[in-house]
């Protein structure tokens, strides 16, 4: 993964953004978080004037070796592919919510076990028919990551170049929540039980069969480093978001991180250029311990916490707006002189 | 204040909008407070595919009398008015909020204590120019009162009459942290020294200040009843907000309840009316512990938590993209079934 990415450390930019937020028409900080998210946003555009163009969701898909069994996913593995088709046809919540915020959404076939038809209306990078299972070997081999980050980089690449700089991930693949759980074991040294919750809907039986089979997983393998752990847990979806996280950041994009899977893909951007949270907003935080904690280990502060658990970008997509009510305050609210209004008196 | 809200309860319809939200293509559940929100404004519109229109927020500005020295508020009071010119020039941070998510603004001056020219854009409803300092004499006589709340139930009528079904209030009025302490103590019976924070921008000091100012307001008077609250303590926006809650729950509509003094003057219509509650979504919650508490006395959610501490509806502007989001997917994302996905297993 051959991608620089920069700081956007630069005192005096950030300076100088304070000072703006600091002169409207309101006391010092009232505006809360959106006073956070203008500012950082600036200091990714490094100006004191960003703007939000063309926001996109793209949604990664793609099938787990794992998940064919039924044993740590309560739906079945077809539904991955069905999901794909009810995007296709603008039927899923992403859909809706980005419909209703002014989103595009593209969504992206990573690696689906199925044919999809040449004229459905998604992004063909798919690398095989979903991941091999990582109950006995690792889910991908190296060449297949390779081609599923080159895959990431030209989808975030050709974004970037129809003027997208702003944009949310999300994901879509039954079993998916095991991979990021391992990942996330990996990558914060929480052991891996402690990783686990109840998915899209399992219960405290299913949790615990899905703890002893992935507890297991985890021990089989020894991983030495995050290109190995993306291999040997996958899946294409979250592999393919990890490299187009580390794109965007590259190609100074703001990023809207969304739940559980997106967040797990990010531990591993971030263990390969640390530099990428600088360019990250993180949407939602859901009532799953395992994505709390990782909103920890990375000490970053989520927007909404609305308990949704759904993933799809869903949260990335209710979070823009207030990306955009952001860097509008700081773009067209009037200051304390312009509009004639007292500051605060000193008593 | 002569209005008759019904309680929203109808037990068939609401197993009717639940059977629907679980039908779509997602878990039980999986999105969270968007659903509550979906089931409840079902409920206020009494259908299964309830509609946003016309989303609008009323700015009330009033004057306080205890403001004129500057003892509790760290804002001059001409404050107010300089604020109602920026308001009607469209550079405060409502204006910003609302353009950003396509909601109507409407600004009241309520009982600013300046004169404003005929042909500023808003709408007049001044009681007075400013009420009296409670320090001395109730705030408002009982007759000011009345023409308080007829005037909030024109304003409020003339927008549902225009097609408004969804309206949120802001209010502006410098020294109103301390009307709005005051009444929410009165309402929850939590005494007045923990009703009490920093308002926009008191340090220790000044809080320890108005708390000694303010405890001894509230011992000098033995309220009664809540209209003696609201002629007490004042001030004309935050009684022309408790009117105004009360006429838009009786015409059915649905109201987006703001921050610390939008929620007093709705502690006043919760106590003559508690029905009122089934038509409220709360928009926000501050860091301002009295804030927290008051929503803990009435038992509800809020939706957002993003530290703001602005007032002027600014909470309420930035929940409303997540109301439309809620009854958008509730009218728009297909079902299991009209998508061909599967459900779940029952391992």
């Amino acid at each position: 993964m051959n991608v620089t990415i920069t700081s956007t450390k630069n005192k005096e930019l950030e300076a100088k953004i304070q000072h703006k937020i600091d002169l409207k028409t309101k006391p010092i900080g009232a505006l809360g978080m959106l006073e956070n998210i203008a500012f950082q946003i600036g200091c990714i555009q490094q100006t004191v004037s960003p703007k939000i163009t063309k926001p996109t969701i793209v949604v990664f898909a793609g099938d787990h070796g794992i998940a064919a069994q039924g044993e740590v996913n309560p739906f079945p593995q077809e539904v991955t592919s069905q999901m794909v088709y009810n995007f296709a046809q603008g039927g899923a919540a992403i859909n809706v919510l980005s419909k209703t915020n002014n989103i595009d959404l593209k969504v992206v076939d990573a690696g689906v076990n199925h044919d999809f038809a040449n004229d459905l209306n998604i992004i063909n990078a798919k690398v095989a028919m979903g991941t091999k299972n990582y109950q006995d070997s690792p889910a991908m081999t190296p060449r297949e990551l390779e081609i599923t980050i080159r895959h990431a980089e030209d989808i975030v690449s050709n974004l970037h170049k129809e003027g997208v700089n702003t944009i949310g991930f999300g994901e879509m693949g039954i079993g998916n929540t095991s991979s990021a759980s391992l990942l996330m074991s990996y990558f914060t040294q929480i052991p891996i039980g402690e990783c686990i919750g109840s998915g899209t809907g399992l219960d405290q039986n299913g949790i615990s069969k899905k703890q002893r089979i992935l507890s297991e997983v985890y021990r089989n393998y020894n991983i030495q480093n995050p290109i190995e752990a993306l291999t040997t847990f996958g899946g294409f979806e979250v592999a393919m978001i990890t490299g187009a996280i580390l794109k965007a950041a590259e190609l100074k994009m703001t990023i809207v991180i969304d739940g559980f899977i997106v967040t797990a893909a990010l531990l591993a951007a971030h263990a390969i250029q640390p530099n990428v949270l600088d360019y990250c907003l993180f949407a939602h935080t859901s009532n799953e311990q395992g994505h709390i904690k990782m909103l920890d280990f990375l000490k970053v502060q989520p927007i909404l916490s609305l308990g949704l658990r759904l993933g799809e970008g869903t949260g990335a997509a209710l979070a823009i707006p207030l990306l955009q009510a952001s860097v509008n305050f700081l773009d067209e609210m009037a200051s304390f002189e312009s509009a004639g209004v007292s500051g605060e008196t000193t008593n």
